[in-house]
């Protein structure tokens, strides 16, 4: 694994053994104007990395206020996906769901309309794999190429660059796409074909799902056994219930610092977003006929938890939620 | 946690300073009869190390075959746990089910009938935590000490002393029991209380369960959409899906080397001890009413596996178990 | 079916042609005292209708103050279960759980210390079946016998003597036992040997349980779909859908006049005590390595609420638990 | 409900008084062409139903050989949807899934290339209700009106004319499609807007599943608890645990005759069917944030029957499924 990871700003890719030495004309022409669509809580960070790297941004969101800090900085604000895809031949979107890619790829002011013949699309939205695979036969239709690319890291790796791309699409333009990742993540992911980096973080993120649930209820049947918390976290950390939610981001208080759970559940990855990334999971699940028991009943446990008051709180509150509050 | 572990033959203790200066008369009295009763496919290999240790050893077991090779090896046979009682005072157990551990200490020719005061009685079965601490009040009448210590590890690990032990009792009798354990395991982890070792044991074991489970339809839901095995497992590990399920005992095959999965799940740790442990799990959450919606279900999909011919792979099994078999 | 309820105090009996010629004395001898251990809400009424019926009720509880309006109506109050054991040749139980019924059958003042040979012990408690056979186990040694015979109906059905008993033990004592049951209740079911009126108790509500949250589930999906759910509720209990839960006690508040989901699900059964109940199953489910899936999850379920503020609402209000309070 | 079913062809319809004199040209124009498009298991039978009541029918079907039959009996076979079109102002459509709908409706070929203003179009395929209603949007571009009405019954109530119609759509377009539905279906429900007919028969599915599955449950854990089958099924259909699959289509072997318990399984609902419900019900509950736990736990028990050789058995056969089979 040695050579998987180049400093802190690393590139991982799997067996494969690419000469990129015929790159595009896209990714020598560096410094090239770069559009950027959706600019909410993870796009806005993102494209101000892009501007602090030196790329022109040409910028597009529903919420024209939502530019007002780019175009200070610099970028050029326009009116649509449409303006954008007129102006730049590498754009990037970052929407909060399918139907928002679906109208901003395919729309009537969408980025097909106008896109120029060999344009590079990257969306880094969390949405269903297949709709991936949809944008990439519309794209491809019209002469452009997308690329799925999911991040994890939320807002606080969004601003420092942190994030991790999980990026699926056409192997030989990953490299004019990563000149770009570079800038915002700390992790590139090459996941295979389009759609795969899709179904790469979902995968990620049911298992985290269920292994944090699991976490939380084996912690609280631990501590009413009558055994301390933290005894029980070290046991499980040096035996084969060892998992990420056990000791990364433990999601009992006191058994931590600096995670969510000493902090009241405040910050981290709200049980909404998880919610959302476990119904995709459910959907592309139920479409390929695949069983997910624990899948799916952690979805309707943080189904259920939006509804009764967490919506808001970090996804290892299930641990409150679990566990006796009232004398019985 | 430099301190921890010493060596390969390490203590683990949690946050004590204790002096163990009055060390009492037993653990002085090295070498003197250990008692063994239950010399099964665990029993067995452990009873082994305490005389490769140089402890003479007292054995019975029900089938008294079973104590044919120990005795080859110099163990003195005799014919039921009150006559271990009357030859040893300290006295290990290992047996399958609470109600064996019920039978061997209070059953008519039981250790308690004819214990001598003081003895140290430790009992290495995995059992539900409130029968073992039923075992200490009862021991406790009769002037004898109970401590519950289950191991983890399987067959391999008690063949070559390197299982792990998972201590309840009290504190000032550890001493004496350690000397025996670091005979027989690698890491021995003082948990607290009497039943707190049960606890400990089934807590882990549930969550693994649960992260088994997790792994297993996280990978077949990836390879559902396209993704390759290898590169599934690697992101899972370096991302916050891992567990040790992912990156230690990944139940794909073709994923990893030495693990059951790429021996058709022989070997390991079969379905129907996970069964076991589960269902102990389920009843001391069920009595302490602790919730553990994924337990139970992890509990059930086991169970189901047992009857559905799985009884005897390694529970990592359950990646066949959930995949397609057949073209829909 | 026509044979087995006669007018509104029926009896069913399975597929059975018993000839009951041979009453034994205790039946013959009516008008005997009865004994009554367990005056809590379901005991107190069940008692007072024994002495309603003109059975001179000898009366024992932990609590004393629990018999005074007994007494006042005429019973016999006494300090102990063995002291009712004393006096009376039929004995019927009510208490809240098992370890109860153990002290009170087996403990230092229970009943078995003083009972007379022939004694007819009837415990309509609802227990795990295990215990009700080791009771059984217990009284036979004595010379005496045990039946099991747990109610369905609630506080007002044991008022209105309405209640629905299941009856486990020998066919030739359950003459005498049922002229017990008729004063207290409208159905008498004969389940079988011992254990068996638990086992039955058990079975219909955790099925009740499954349909219970199914229909809460179902009803919540359909109205997010856009159905009235009057009409939905019609249209299921016109269908394959239909069920007690959907057809009698629908959970959805309008959609039926009489229940407690019409009432802010005051009055019925609550939470706690069907949590109760499905440990119960799941504990017997567990022992016999029974596969329950759903049942499993009800209970966890029913577990959760407990503890989010349900424990004293009806059952039914799974309902409320599960649909989105909050806009989204 | 007196009024609700008119003799064994009885329309429901729900607390409305719509006055029907003014009739739509359509329904007047009885005997007028009928389309038919879907000429598979389901689809075939009801055609020739339309057939048999002198309705001329104009049909088509991927498969040409499909409509050979229909065509030796008088129907007019046409080589596209677009054909049926042309030539019938009422049509209906019968597919077996989504995107067949979708290719149907909207494809190149699809009805609405050619369909003439004021045709109704009636869509009785088991799909996601928001497809349903996208159809509805585009017919009425076009000028045509869209109904959904799921039917349940298998081929068995299609052959004979007995279906049931969950009927979704304007409620003046109704009579138009009842006059058909009359000659198929012998139960008729009218359930407001379109895509509700849908939502009805997925609501009655998915618990018609958890019922199905909770009584299997029940069922075999009380066998294990040595209680009568028979007897058990009869408790619980005298109780609050009756449901549809307890008292009229039981899993378990001897309760019941009749059924596909009592043929090996055979014939009935097949698992592959349920769990294609199933998964529309999964994702309506998905798409709307309505939690379902049980009915998420039947989807995923459904899906790994279908790989473990279920797939073509009734749906009953999860009683098969959960029971031991093996001695443990």
């Amino acid at each position: 694994m040695a050579a998987l990871f180049r400093g802190s700003r690393s590139v991982f890719r799997w067996n494969k053994h690419v000469d990129f030495v015929l790159v595009s004309t896209r990714s020598m022409a560096s410094k090239t104007p770069v559009g950027f669509i959706g600019l909410g809580n993870m796009g806005s960070p993102m494209a101000k990395n892009l501007l602090k790297n030196g790329y022109p941004v040409i910028a597009a969101d529903v919420f024209p206020e939502s530019c007002k800090e780019l175009q200070d900085m610099g970028a050029q604000v326009v009116d649509s996906p449409s303006d954008v895809a007129e102006k730049a031949d590498r754009i990037m979107t970052m929407l909060p769901s399918s139907p928002n890619v679906i109208e901003v790829y395919t729309g009537p002011n969408g980025i097909l309309t106008k896109v120029k013949k060999g344009t590079l699309l990257v969306d880094s939205s969390t949405i269903d794999p297949a709709v991936a695979k949809e944008m990439a036969v519309a794209a491809e239709k019209m002469g452009a190429v997308f690329m799925d690319a999911p991040v994890s890291g939320g807002v606080g790796a969004a601003s420092t660059a942190k994030l991790t791309f999980m990026v699926g699409g056409l192997e030989e333009e990953f490299k004019a796409a990563e000149e770009l990742f570079t800038c915002m993540g700390a992790n590139v992911v090459y996941c295979g074909h389009v759609g795969s980096g899709q179904a790469a973080k979902l995968c990620n993120n049911m298992l985290l799902a269920i292994g944090m649930i699991g976490t939380a209820e084996t912690m609280n049947l631990g501590i009413r056994l009558g055994l301390d918390p933290k005894l029980l976290a070290k046991i499980l950390n040096m035996s084969s219930g060892r998992c990420w939610s056990s000791d990364t981001y433990n999601p009992v208080p006191g058994v931590m610092e600096g995670v969510p759970s000493a902090n009241n559940y405040q910050g981290g990855y709200g049980t909404t977003l998880m919610g959302k990334d476990l119904g995709l999971a459910q959907n592309t699940a139920t479409n390929t006929k695949s069983p997910i028991p624990l899948g799916s009943l952690a979805h309707q446990i943080y189904r259920v938890m939006c509804s009764r008051g967490y919506a808001n709180k970090d996804f290892s509150s299930v641990f409150q939620f679990l566990r006796e509050e009232e004398a019985q």
